[in-house]
């Protein structure tokens, strides 16, 4: 493709709200353009890697035995009813009603479709297990997105599903798809982590994020010092310490007290999303964590409430007391049971109860794991704990038999005759938040650095002085030689650009290989200057030799 | 592909409430599955037709020089704000709006969405022409559907959009295009008719819709009998005939009349959008065409009133008057103007009024094109008109300044220094239904029969008795000899399942190339029954000469 008639040209400045690195490339260097918040146009050059990704995809996908297919965009929102997703996923979810009124949800998985699908069909043990997949537009109405493309309100996303005859059985397809995954990255030019993580609004016992490690990234998972332990910080598992071995003290009150934080019996109010207010208790180093604290008590949307609801319910603001709950649910983590004389806000909020224990002093209804893992963290085994921070850009679910249950005819014939429920697994991929990764991971100071398995084009065919009509006719031809054996060259022939422009133009839009013509490469017979724009080295070479550069990459 | 582990299966039967034959052999042969009206599921097979033609259409747009990109789903409305187009579109159009109460069209063209992404770049004669297009889900809120994939509310659609400097170079855009769609439709084996249109709520002067004649179609066209003239009966100019070399008679008031209904003035009364009614009349012999009545009254859409409405406003059904309109806004077709001494209802309901002649004894506030051209009628230019039914399956529209001059910065910069409007185009074709016409043209009484060029397989080659294990070793042996030279075979391999009924697949299915290998071709020699799906003549075959057989077809 001629660069001259590309539509989609690098520009100098990107507006001052875009932050991420790879939202500024993507956006400098025709990639893509912004149009509502949270949503994008694809420019050529960005459709063209979007393309390669999804291709890659689709080969791994083929290649594991799964099928592709396609469901409506919009669900009839009875399907979401059978399995009440249309509580459960909250203010994520898209509604849209038709003229006659019918109500659908654009939706961003297809759980309920595919099984609406599947039991449309008698389908035997003979045709367990089978795999279903589909490249499909995405919604998620969040409030507000950043990052460009790496958290989109709409995304084109690979979502495939598997129906297995029995637990044991969705076992060996979990792993297969594990290694499937691995492939898919390694072959888009990303190193993942598989992070144990938290199954959010699609249901199941357990999941695995596939994390890029990445600053911009926004799952947060802690690592052991020996990387057998991957777990997001949303369900991650770590030690509360030694239960200290003093002696019970007699209960005191005091207006102050030089005990440490970490005797602290902190007390807090939160609300779930029915208003229903619990009061919730921690050791004092150590927060909260809503994602835990909701599974705990069965919810799905689970805050800390302040100031004007606090004092509505009778509580003041850091004073809330194990001896004064008003009644309420009370929940506390099990960190609570480490504290030996441990102190807290006594009924009388002006004094402290010191020498306080669990159980002997106070109980609470639930005690369960509902905190976030502090800095310097021990892993159940005694490791280092190390907090990181990645882009998540697959997800890989057991669903079990959460929709299979749920929905009604959602089974098969066993060998016995009698009709059972499938066991499910769901594997997700976002294709741009892929592409964004990549970008993150793969560029330097100069521009984008593509793996040449997802590059817009091979080759980047730069004509330097093409009123030189020396110049003109020699990348002429290798255009033409290259474009012949399938080669996909993009070939900068504009005439009114300065050379310096040309070349950092090719940085910033980063394919893999370089290739340069200009009256001087063509006074040293006819040669020309070849760059791989990786290591940015370059070296004058014979057309001819080219071939083997770029194949052996 | 072995059909043991294909998704969708071939089944007896459909349901009752499917009738035009694309949907039921789509659906019987396990192309597709309905979700709720008007939307369907891609299966394995029918994705993968789907994919061919998105193919073909793709290879000749890049062709013709255009880009692919790809636009949200979600149009900001402001944009269609711009355009007046949330108005024109009526019904059709869907709305939603998000958490942050942000609205959204989900379009059915993208318009404005091009002109919007355009205008983020500076634009110069140097980069004019262009043209972008993309596949993308579009969404028409129909009352009801029906054909299955003949109209859907939810269907990807390539929709391409042309910038030109002037409407001079505009012409050879629009002439490139009508070969680039000829091509295209040859090439999945669709013949098509290039008609004129109307351009419905797209905008612009003219358009071209691609028809494939066909019963169950639901655009009607006439042709005249040279075949030179082509217009959908939207807008189809057609000859009143000749004004009558007669006398003018004195005005006369009759009880009855012996005069041919072709001398009859009669009124119909009409309701727009906004609720504004009008009196229109036509020769007595002739329909009022609603499409050509709204172009001429500059409303959207436009209904015959009856009964109570009719009341309401004055009038007694059949019986409107020239002579009493009640002060609404009139119009009549140019037939009026072929009538003399013709013959109306009086003001007086009862009596006729006789020897009528427009202008001499009534006017109205506008005389125009406003009718369907009966059964019978002859072109202007006197040649006969036949009526045709066919199927759209592709839509061409010249733009001009309508988007362009409606959108602020829809500009190039011209040679001059000064900005000016792009002139544009655009161009439709849904994928799915292009899909369902091929069906509904190539197939039999046993099935589909598919062009090779969208066939989801190239081969379908079937064993017959695979408990045989010498069937097997061979059908094996081919399928592998096959899928390693890059063809694709679909093979049943299926244990349990007679032969007739294999066969009886395989017909409905409509690979093009059949290879049967059973106990009887092999006692023949290690022999193939090979078959042509088109014409169902079997020959036995080495199968080393098999490559010859559907390499030559």
């Amino acid at each position: 493709m001629k660069y001259s008639t590309l539509f989609g040209k690098t520009i100098k400045d990107v507006p001052h709200d875009i932050v991420s690195v790879s939202h500024k490339l993507l956006y400098k260097a025709g990639y893509i353009r912004d149009s509502s918040n949270g949503r994008y146009y694809f420019l050529p050059l960005g459709l063209k890697v979007h393309q390669k990704i999804q291709k890659i995809i689709k080969e791994e996908m083929d290649a594991a035995g799964y099928q592709e297919i396609v469901t409506p965009i919009f669900h009839p929102v009875d399907l979401w009813k059978e399995t009440g997703r249309t509580e459960s996923v909250g203010f994520e979810l898209l509604k849209v009603r038709d003229r006659n009124n019918a109500e659908f949800v654009l939706g961003g998985t297809a759980e309920e479709m595919l099984v609406e699908l599947v039991r449309k069909f008698q389908v035997s043990y003979k045709d367990m297990p089978f795999g279903l997949y589909q490249f499909s537009t995405k919604f998620r109405d969040e409030m507000r997105s950043r990052g460009g493309l790496l958290r989109m309100k709409e995304f084109v996303m690979k979502d495939a599903y598997s129906f297995n005859i029995s637990q044991e059985d969705f076992k060996d397809e979990y792993m297969k798809m594990q290694d499937v995954y691995k492939n898919i990255f390694k072959r888009v030019g990303l190193d993942i982590k598989m992070v144990s993580a938290d199954n959010g609004y699609i249901g199941g016992d357990y999941c695995h994020e596939f994390i890029v490690e990445s600053d911009v990234g926004e799952s947060q998972f802690l690592e052991s010092s020996d990387g057998t332990y991957l777990a997001h910080q949303d369900i991650a598992k770590f030690s509360r310490g030694e239960i200290l071995k003093e002696e019970f003290l007699p209960l005191e009150y005091s207006n102050s007290t030089n005990n440490p934080i970490s005797k602290f019996v902190r007390g807090d109010l939160f609300k779930d999303e029915n208003n229903n207010f619990y009061v919730v208790f921690t050791r004092g180093d150590i927060e909260v964590n809503t994602i835990k604290l909701a599974h705990v008590l069965g919810v799905y949307d689970i805050s800390k409430v302040l100031n004007d609801d606090l004092l509505k319910m009778g509580f003041l603001s850091g004073k809330i007391s194990p001896f004064d709950t008003k009644g309420l649910k009370t929940v506390g983590d099990i960190s609570l049971k480490t504290i030996v004389n441990g102190y807290a806000y006594s009924k009388y909020t002006s004094k402290y109860a010191l020498n306080i224990n669990y159980s002997r002093d106070f109980q609470l209804n639930i005690i369960d794991d509902i905190a976030l893992a502090p800095l310097g963290s021990l892993s159940e085994d005694g490791k280092d704990l190390i907090l990181k921070k990645g882009v998540e850009v697959g997800h890989i679910f057991q669903l079990g038999f959460h929709y299979s249950s749920k929905m009604s005819g959602a089974h098969f014939t066993d060998k016995d005759g009698k009709t059972k429920p499938y066991y499910m697994g769901c594997y997700g991929i976002g294709i741009a938040r892929t592409l964004a990764t990549i970008v993150e991971v793969h560029h330097d100071d100069k521009g984008i650095v593509w793996p040449e398995s997802v590059a817009p084009f091979m080759v980047h065919l730069v004509g330097i002085n093409m009123n030189d009509s020396k110049v003109k006719e020699a990348a002429d031809k290798l255009y033409k030689k290259l474009t012949d054996i399938g080669v996909d060259v993009l070939y900068d022939d504009r005439l009114d650009v300065f050379p310096g422009e040309k070349l950092s133009d090719a940085d910033i839009i980063g394919i893999p290989h370089r290739v340069v013509i200009s009256p001087k490469t063509l006074k040293d017979g006819n040669n020309i200057e070849y760059m791989l724009r990786k290591d940015r080295i370059s070296k004058i070479l014979n057309p001819d030799k080219l071939n083997e550069e770029f194949i052996n990459q």
